[in-house]
């Protein structure tokens, strides 16, 4: 049960923590710079949510890094049970997030004509940024369940 | 471990199942009787994602009437399987539906005064809508949980 795919203190879990950091700073780095995002509540919710993500994913990562250099096994109940808790939390709120941006991007793009008619909108930044907070939500998503899956079968 | 609040077959999964249909169903039922929903694609999808719940809810409900009527056991490894698989895909499904009805409730409200301008908008009847779809997916998500934890300790 120690070897399953992305379990923290492999090179596995180590990936997919690298790739959620890449994913939600792309994220935060393609909304910030697209204008006229701080008007909407959703899109600042959204940068925000990606902040905290990065801030665990990284200290996850740097765990994960420290356990593979020393060969340290970080499959006690006690860390298991924190990990579990905070990718949950994490991960609810990065979906919640994505969602609510997309939400408000399908109502700039489809449902009024917003981005055509105020110029100012980056439009198709807010399309891109959102596509990568999903894409870092998918990968969370993944180290939540191996966490769940571990903290069960412990 | 089969004594599990909410687990199949059981009064407890039985009151979260009927929860979530009477929720589910309060939110549509808002939402469809609020005026100017449907220019809404976020609301439409709202509208979508808690029928596909009542749905599999209440189907749900039915296999534990007739497993608490009959004492049938609902706990092998494949019935639990597709009970993890389906509350799974509902619930991150809801969870998404809710949250990008509430970007758009939030945008809608504070971040322009589409709210105090269009009057055919009925902005709080969206907002109870959305607030009975957040308490449908909790409970959805309390099943989801339990399921997956019997599953991996099964």
């Amino acid at each position: 049960m120690k070897d399953l795919f992305g379990s923290p203190g492999k090179v596995s879990g180590l990936v997919l923590r690298i790739g959620q950091c890449l994913f939600a700073a792309a994220s935060i780095g393609v909304m910030a710079s697209a204008s006229g995002f701080s008007g909407t509540t959703a899109f600042c919710y959204l940068i925000a949510s990606m902040g905290l993500q990065i801030l665990w994913s990284f200290g996850l990562a740097c765990l994960d890094i420290h356990a593979l250099r020393l060969k340290r096994d970080l499959h006690n109940h006690v860390l298991v049970s924190l990990f579990v808790v905070g990718d949950w939390v994490t991960a609810i709120l990065s979906l919640a997030a994505a969602c609510s941006s997309a939400g408000v991007v399908v109502l700039f793009s489809r449902d009024t004509n917003f981005c055509r008619v105020e110029k100012q909108l980056s439009c198709s930044m807010y399309k891109i940024s959102v596509a990568f907070a999903f894409m870092s939500w998918f990968l969370l998503a993944i180290s939540s369940y191996v966490m769940f899956w571990l903290l069960a079968s412990v």
